[in-house]
């Protein structure tokens, strides 16, 4: 048995995803997600030009040698293109493993380590009334952790926060399409201030304690905004309502600024969502200056690498808290499910549903119960891209937003 | 599906052998190897008395789960007994998962990284000689590597030197069994000086280079018998014959001892056949005090440990070079096949052929060729026990040595 | 004189005892405490099956030479089973030796260096007024060092939190026996949620001290339960309530998490409970990051490692703080008392009493007076076990309980 | 003014080259290098799908801000793909800034600090004859610096050995074309044994020392093979050569691996070739691990990187040399030439002429003389693409051979 057929999917239902196909010579068909938000075609022609051809003809069994051969043969190693493509190759294979075993994927990793994957869902509010609704209904729907982004007095929109009508279902999505008649497409801009966010941010969170007790695990997401000292000064104002984490609160690339906010404070962090390789977390672990990887299965070289990187996460006591906004598919999700059913150091899984058109593309197994997730027992990964459907949908170029400072400074978005 | 039933066989075809046997309620058999040298009996309690009453009923799929309902419910943590029970299960159910999908372990492991594993074989000489003709033996039998032990002038019978005819196959087995007609069985005793040993070593590793050349990988095991600065001396005395490795230079609990021994030499280390735990490893693979990491997966938890343990070591350029004497059963040389078949940063492995009665014993289908070795393509190990075979050797008592110095001193073994 | 005979008693006066006894060839009688909670069968083989034929015929003088004869003699060093079985050999051999002597163990360790040993004792409630109602029974009882544990809302049985009525005695009992008709005994499990135990725990010293007053010496267990920064945040948390300690916030075999928690905080640590080497408290006690020593001597190895390791402990200004459940024999807690009154750096005594069964199997001649004990001056450790009354208790399989968080992951107990 | 025209050109005029060409709304037309070997296509697709909407309109003389816009705007930072397609809009927009200027770019950056840049150049041999040889040649062309490869006995084709008659120059191309008539296209798969190399290398250096005196710079290529002890034995192994570097002696984004090879050895130490980011370095530079910054302007985000990267080396001494293999254009040879003349801590420059064909691609005014290079006075970079010369050669994938050890297992090449 060999790989005799390797092709990308671009498809577009709503938003932009990028899926490898992978058929074996005795027609098992495996999947894998290589969406990259905002820098899709560039991933697609690393899997089609330079990576398809390597392929061909190989064993498919051979996961961890596939992985080393596409990761140190490729000479230029880690970054984001690079590692979700290979990340795709890798779900790929494990979902045609699994799919010749006849299993869920999660059997072959090792077997549910718990019954379902607890889940926190993102809450807005441009001011706190508005947020308070929303957070009241994600507590009725039986969610028991919410990320919390709140506006910010004297600035537009910000990164996380929502413009929906107070009380309707968050569904906040950076990633902008054309949005004028010329077609030109370009990355909106948004205004950013620090200090009118650090003197914000604690009472937004007084007033959520005050209103919905200690039982609700909170979180919230700092968007590699702040510097070392700054994050220092956020983590430890947000100490008293005793947050589930503060994620991202330095630019990620900088390995050691977490080194000054942990000195500071206690409030757990959690960081990697714009990591690629675990190397990217090598200081951050074995000095224990986070709390939850953040990392995604699609953006970290696929099940074979996540799994490794949370397996060394759990030596020091770490936790995962996977990345899963809607830039990733289904089949991503899928992935990432099934390695958190797995794992000891579960912590908490990102979750956002996908659109109806995304679902019709997307066959998925999954499934949601009152803040809970569980893989489904399908064989394989158990999601199934529908290629007609997918047909549908043309790709379309969209992008993430660029922040500037009030001075006009580019700043981290 | 679940457990059904659990027995443990303690045999001894020459020497003995602890194997836990689990049946599935469809009638699947797994075998897990739990073979303590010289505290067999203490382990098979350990799983007859405690842990198999625990496991009857569990559904067999969840390895994680039952890793560390095992591990964290023992309240008791690591050691010796404990973690070679852990290990028995773990294979077994591995074994099990394996067989339901009807390959071979090392499929389920992400797949071959290599063709076959390299090993090396023991080599000893009273004399110059006598270790010469040994290890040209090795060499025309193909082995590429070769661990090489001495006598000592001054001294009688030490670790690791047979007292064969010259020229004859080594087939050394420190563990003795009752000697005398009294019945009691008592360790033996031997005499060590370290002075001795080390004005000794350097000048056979000379004879060997310039009788074997540098193409030939030469190893050495130390046994725990150096301070670190005496180990520091041996390894720096030693770099002009460019070892493969250097082994347990000082006693193994003391992990720091080897930053003494790393500041003054560049030849490679070995340690931890003695290790039953990642946590025994923490600072020796951060600080990157070792080269080598010589678990056998029987006594450190099994392969669900055994990997997570060895992909850490990864991360830090750190390669597997797993215990292997005929301790281990072939059952759990089976298990460290499939494992260093799988994983990426293989290294070498340590092997010993087991006598004709325990091959009647244990049906096995790995293969072994010209100093290379493969777990081959039976489902699941590939190691099946014959109880019927093993039920005509009764366990039969036996002590691995002790060691004094010439005043009487306790030493390290 | 020699070690003429070797015999193991496991007895069962409403829990499990392991007692080991040594008889010289002059007649003296030692005994030695092997109990290890929920794997007691296992202990007791390593101590019949291989330590009693290698100590048979022994200069029984000869402690300190036994103690490295078995510990270096094993080869597989350390562990619970392992190094409960060399505690109980030490231990009946520091017994006939002081018998020999004629006078109380604690003479021979360089006598007493004080008058009695300060105890703590196990409060518990349900809830605040439970609670509030047990520590008030205990202060009238002479007691000035209370160990506080408590429910948490939301949450039913967990560690240490008695359900007896209030203002009655707390006999907490863990371990679990046979429960069902079937015969089939199985840990109970419980479950656990860390962000409701940190959001409850510290209203309830504050309570306590509002009481109390700061001239009660509380302590606290946390039982193994926090990720690092959680317990960095706990122990934050409880800096205002002057704590006498806080115990095993972290896993305890990863040593270098409590880095994380000492940055943070000056609440005094406790840990050890679960260790049985003094290589488990290198780090630790080098890097000063704990205060008091928490094992026992009947699970590190017997007196002759235990003052070794609280030797070390005293040059770094850290006390003893020894465990004492009433899962430490009457032996074993003696062994403890004749150590805590000789050594310099004693601190505190954990002490709960045994039942009445227990204290007819056990002739005891320890004291307990309005929260001090002392060992009595009987000679040897002062303490004879009653075979015909321990013969009348059978050995009943019993577990500690296995923890799980709400979604079903195994959780440190 | 502003940009009006952006377009992507891969040519191939005997290896694949990916040219950035823009061009501003008065004219000037700027020219950037995005060649990234073998993953030529996927660069390409950053560059025009991705980057080359967002630039159209902006001023381009805020080079820093777009520099900024392209690398915090992307979200997902770092890696080959994205650094080089900065890299190229990078090197376009000081292009036509020193064009607008009328001067050659390294007068912006400071102007020239030496008069021409020293060069190193490849040499290599299968034995150490065709070695000597080729050395000397180069030596008599008057290069001070030459990189020194040796085949290894009992090794094939190894990376960086040539297979010329010996005495002729060397023209080392490592990535491989279509080979065979079916069209496909595969990464070819060298053999290592990194001790058979161990074992030579050393000789090789005593024979060129010897030969050749201690005058000749000699540098020497690990090309990421060692584990980090082999490394460390290495570089010792080769002091008393006095080499003016040994170059990523273990796979480079391990950072910290260096520790061990600079504590054993005085050896120079190089790497870089594979960073695409500061970040990469801040351990090797505040450490001081290394003493040469081998990034690529290419590959490091062009210009405004790379010289505040070798502006951070400078405050700890370290120096550039930079890496400059033909699969570096034409046009990112020039820029790291600039950047080369006008910064005080300038090293050496790797040096490979291009073949004709590129040079009737890309038109240069930098001049080469006696192993010294500069980049000549034209204004800008001083290199044009000849778009009509290009379109004569078809894009014709390679790839860099993947590196697999005897035993099979996949090697870092």
């Amino acid at each position: 048995m060999s790989i005799e057929q390797i092709s990308v999917n671009v498809t577009s239902p709503g938003r932009n995803f990028v899926t490898l196909k992978i058929v074996t010579s005795d027609g098992i068909v495996g999947w894998g997600d290589a969406t990259l938000n905002g820098r899709e075609l560039s991933v697609a022609s690393y899997l089609r030009d330079h990576l398809a051809p390597m392929l061909v003809g190989r064993d498919e069994e051979r996961i961890e040698d596939t992985w080393q051969y596409l990761y140190r043969g490729a000479y230029w190693r880690r970054g984001p293109v690079t590692m979700s493509a290979i990340a795709a190759v890798d779900m790929a294979l494990w979902d045609i493993k699994a799919k010749r075993a006849g299993v869920p994927l999660y059997q072959l990793l090792g077997g549910a380590s718990r019954d379902s994957l607890r889940t926190y869902y993102h809450a807005s509010g441009t001011d706190i009334a508005a947020l308070k609704d929303t957070v009241t209904g994600l507590v009725e729907e039986g969610f028991t952790a919410v990320r919390v982004q709140t506006g910010v007095p004297g600035l537009g929109q910000i990164y996380g926060v929502s413009s929906n009508t107070p009380g309707t279902k968050y569904n906040y999505e950076p990633a902008k399409r054309a949005a004028d008649g010329s077609g030109a497409v370009r990355p909106s801009e948004e205004i950013w201030d620090t200090p009118a966010y650090l003197a914000h941010v604690p009472g937004v969170f007084e007033e959520l304690r005050g209103e919905f007790g200690t039982g609700l695990r909170l979180l919230h997401d700092a968007h590699h905004r702040m510097s070392p000292i700054e994050a220092a000064r956020l983590a430890k104002s947000l100490e008293p309502y005793g947050l589930f984490w503060l994620e991202d609160v330095t630019p990620a690339e900088d390995q050691t600024a977490l080194r000054t906010v942990r000195q500071h404070s206690t409030t757990p962090l959690a960081i990697g969502e714009i990591f690629n390789s675990v190397h990217d977390y090598q200081t951050l672990i074995t000095e224990r200056l986070i709390d939850y990887v953040r990392s995604a299965v699609t953006h970290t070289g696929g099940i074979t690498a996540t799994r490794k990187l949370l397996d060394f996460a759990a030596i020091y006591g770490i936790r995962s808290g996977m990345h899963g906004p809607t830039d990733i598919s289904p089949v991503g999700m899928a992935a990432a499910m099934h390695l958190g059913l797995a794992i000891h150091n579960f912590g908490i899984q990102e979750y956002m549903p996908h659109n109806d058109d995304t679902l019709d593309v997307f066959r998925t197994s999954y499934r949601f119960e009152r803040g809970f997730l569980h893989p489904g027992d399908a064989p394989g990964l158990g999601v199934e891209l529908d290629e007609e459907a997918a047909a549908r949908f043309d790709y379309t170029a969209a992008y993430l937003p660029v922040n500037r400072l009030i001075d006009g400074t580019v700043h981290d978005w």
